[in-house]
């Protein structure tokens, strides 16, 4: 029953062979070997658009170096109060751009309000020496609390952005899981939006290690060549990233990963509501379910041996668990398994 | 005929069946499974000491954070000009260790002249605001040309460092590869010449992708955890690089494929030190050569599919190549067949 | 009529003319001359401590170079969220910190809320890789905002700093304002409170350019020198500063400036309170005034060459001005008078 | 007798009488005043050309933003070797422009050779992110060691920094002792040779603390209010540095002070041409003085109550100096006196 991480799985059978497959014969390193040309040629096929991809070693990297493809001195980044790269990333993402500043905007259920957005650019316009300016927006696409942002929303976010001048990010870690739970194509989720620059992660949904930042428009991709190197992310046998994700896009699977994750999701969701010892703390659509269950049921699922993290209640847009409650996270994966799932139900 | 780099080899099968044997199945992430912590101690096994053990994705990072643990404001740190921390990092080590410098000193063969690190490092001696201050020693083993600090070499430079009260770091991007060559144990290598901190690096060994950086006293890496993540590192499924050195230090893999390395490199000075076209630039002793060829032979290598670099001419300490004479360098790897070797040496 | 801001001031005669005295003669420049020691050695007498001082050219430079010398990767510091390092700085506590981060804590009357920087250091313990660690408090005296912590409030943010091992930095830009306002000495409202560096402000309060960094442990300060120097703020002619400073501390001339400076906001408060037209929006007991004018009234004061700026209200510890109403700031200096005094109130 | 530099004197009486005058008065701040913008378009004058100024507190700084306008991922910038960016500001040039490199290259006489220089730049082109990118070239006039380059010397750098499409900087420390040493105006020595950026020194010359950064192209300023913020050297009360610089301006006096420096520079050579115990160590045309001296003749200088610096015999192009000998720097300044040089000419 494990339910903490879905970076605690492994990686997807057909990526582990297409790795082993490779691990013979030579080919060009850091990046310029024909299958790393192959697979860039795939996303812009993917992306039904020229795009410029760099592989990267972490998620943390991508949504940094991206943001450092953009800084400028006296630079603001615009993200929801609990996304990644605020709450999670140990700093990188300022040490990274040379110190520029993150700046938390509110918003339910983890998405940025377009309002509060607004507002809060507004506070650093017009630009100042002395309050900096702004530098760009990021959204999280899932969200860090399972939720995804509707294609309205996204545009509410883009329509902000693009209003104040300022280039749009996608932090998406949990892309396919977003992707397939609103039924939409890469392109339609991305540039379609008004998206600039992605994080696309492929670690969370079967690979090993597999991120690429991903230009909508290539010529703002100039400096990153000479900004990933900068940051020692410069891979030289990029081919092992590179063989990870043809496995992982090709026939779309992918695809099917993220779908996988996502319906064990709402097995999970649709067997913990209907619980007495539990309830769902807010409606998510990818691969994390967010519950309130009883002490009690969380002390014998996880002397069951089940696996996942209490969670800290946000702020404001939730009632508070009662004092025999606890706020739980339990993320899905492409390796989690219906029976997994059954038994945590049946446990809690 | 593969002679351009040993990092455009892929991985050993042995390898990629270990990563293939743990894709299945889950682990805590960031570094803190069993099988992360089973390759730590499996360090400090072969090292004969208790170690910390930091994974990274490329050695260019291994580098940059071994030096940024020991950065300072005005710190300088001292290696070979024809390093590669100096020459092909891209400004990493600079930018990692927050804008420290790096001061090249000179030396034949691509090694560190004690006397003239001695010199170097006096010349920022007593520590002033305006000239900065000593902060590292860092030497590369085996070198970027090939050659292999001997154990008095190694006990000149640590001599000279120690004196200085400076630490001292081992780019050992080619560890195992001058390890056997010198026929010692790892500790013989590193702490027992005074080395505090190594880069030790699988990649170009028959790893995909497997740095890491040993500090032979833990206290020193107090501050890596967040050294890494700042710099984003730290990887979430780490196990990929862990089920990578398990299977390459297991049974003495790393040291099989590095004496396979070394002997092709072998065959290949032997090979070309009796041909009439060509003759070794310099004398190495692990898996790079350096040769000067009539340019007519390497033409006629590359038209039959050959791979190798031209090699910039060092100054001052070898006679240049004639007008008809190419300078080239060949690098072996644990993939380089005898086969591949003869047919070179025939070719040329 | 000049309430805009005390930087809008000159220098206080004392002040240029020692400038003009110690402008013949040769002395040794970087900080080394007799006069940068004598003034040193007042700063300990004055502080009843041996103390290390460090000379740089602005108020942003103290405060980001203090927290520059308790960097550590991930590290993050305190402050108010109205705090000059956090509101107008343009970044370089970030930058010249190496990119550490700043979280603001919220609190009544531009003071920090003990509680709430309580709540907002345990967010970030245990330290992690992921969110960060705690580096450092740093508290504003007097306020942004006109306010003054009194011992028993500096005394409650000292005792969560030291419960949370944090050390504790105080930007005293208007250091001497608040002194007078307290009626105390510089040791009891600095170390004897736990206060660890102080920048000690002169520029607001007659000086020229009068910016030092106070350690109150010396050892402390063992990286200042080149952390200043990294950052292009060791002055060669540093007796310019000296002599600024010895015309300042001489004879208690500062302590002069700021009670009068004081005084002429008390005569501003107090006349402000007198009218039908005006209240102050909070109280405050140095050289600030924030008070709520009708808008016809601030017009009718900035037609007649009064200088002030609006300010924004700030959000939930005050009651909005209403719609014919503006909050204004109007700062006092050494060079206020009591006829400017009584003409804006006169007029507005 | 006070030779030790330029910097150990104080202010001319006309800068000090001009800060005392501007002392009383009000006036907005952060470089928006009335003799702020008088100031700036005294430069516009003086240069023939509308330019973009910025103050700041230290030559250092001046030297530094002015590379970090310029600055780029991997960039490298080329120096002398013994410029004071690569062997004085400690580590700020490489801090402040965001870890970019200096590449030091060599000369003669203090000067860059245009031809290392274009081999220097050679090495990092075409740009890759191993050894990085050229981005900027920057020559001291006049140089760390006294000389001066010629117009012809100067478009011979232009000409190799146009060749490689990169801007070109002045460390104008001593600048206005360059200028009347060659006889030219502003423009001549600058613009007109392809300078882009200069760093305007005028503490040398007789100012406490006025250093500007001069941009001949404004549009390439853009960034620098935030670049000069972020590094803290934004000053409040700017006028401080305007008042300095109207005086120092006004009237040619900043020409005047250079000349009678120079001028009292020649005297010393002349003084010391003629001894038996000394010699001209190199020929110098500003006011700096190198000397081969009889080290029995020093010590009595010293005795006497000289003031100077040994200096480091550079290496190369100068036969060093014998046993008995030493090299000694004497720099004079505006406050030099003739009795001053006569009596040491005396002495040794």
């Amino acid at each position: 029953m494990h339910f903490a991480s879905d970076n605690w799985s492994g990686a997807h059978p057909s990526i582990a062979e297409n790795l082993t497959r490779y691990a013979s014969g030579f080919a060009s390193a850091y990046g310029t070997s024909d299958l790393d040309k192959a697979v860039e040629d795939r996303f812009s096929a993917i992306f039904e658009r020229q795009v410029a991809v760099f592989f990267v070693a972490t998620g943390t990297a991508a949504n940094s170096l991206a943001l450092a493809s953009l800084a400028k001195a006296g630079g603001v980044s615009f993200c929801h109060a609990d996304a990644h790269v605020n709450a999670d990333e140990g700093g990188a993402p300022e040490f990274l751009t040379g110190a520029t500043r993150l700046f938390p905007v509110e918003g339910a259920e983890g998405k940025i309000d377009p309002r509060a957005l607004d507002t809060a650019i507004a506070r650093f316009e017009p630009a100042s020496p002395h309050h900096g300016r702004p530098m760009a927006v990021t959204v999280t696409q899932a969200t860090e609390v399972g939720t995804v942002y509707s294609l309205d929303e996204l545009d509410a976010i883009a329509a902000v952005a693009k209003s104040r001048n300022l280039p749009l990010h996608m932090d998406g870690a949990r892309f396919a899981n977003a992707l397939v739970s609103l039924g939409l194509t890469p392109a339609e989720m991305t540039w379609k939006r008004g998206i600039d620059i992605l994080s696309f992660g492929g670690t969370k949904n079967g690979c090993w290690c597999a991120e690429a930042i991903v230009f909508f428009n290539p010529d703002m991709a100039a400096d990153m060549p000479f900004i990933r190197k900068r940051s020692a992310q410069l891979f030289s046998k990029s081919r092992f990233i590179s063989a990870q994700l043809e496995a992982y896009l090709d026939g779309g699977l992918w695809l099917e990963l993220a779908r996988h994750s996502n319906a064990m999701a709402d097995r999970l969701r649709a067997g913990l509501s209907a619980k007495n010892t539990a309830r769902l703390a807010w409606d998510t659509s990818a691969n994390e379910v967010f519950a309130v269950i009883e002490r009690s049921a969380t002390e014998r699922a996880r002397y069951k041996g089940a696996k996942f993290y209490d969670w800290q209640p946000p702020q404001g847009w939730l009632p508070l668990p009662a004092e025999n409650e606890t706020l739980v996270r339990l993320v899905t994966s492409f390796a989690t398994t219906t029976d997994e799932v059954d038994q945590f139900i049946e446990v809690v």
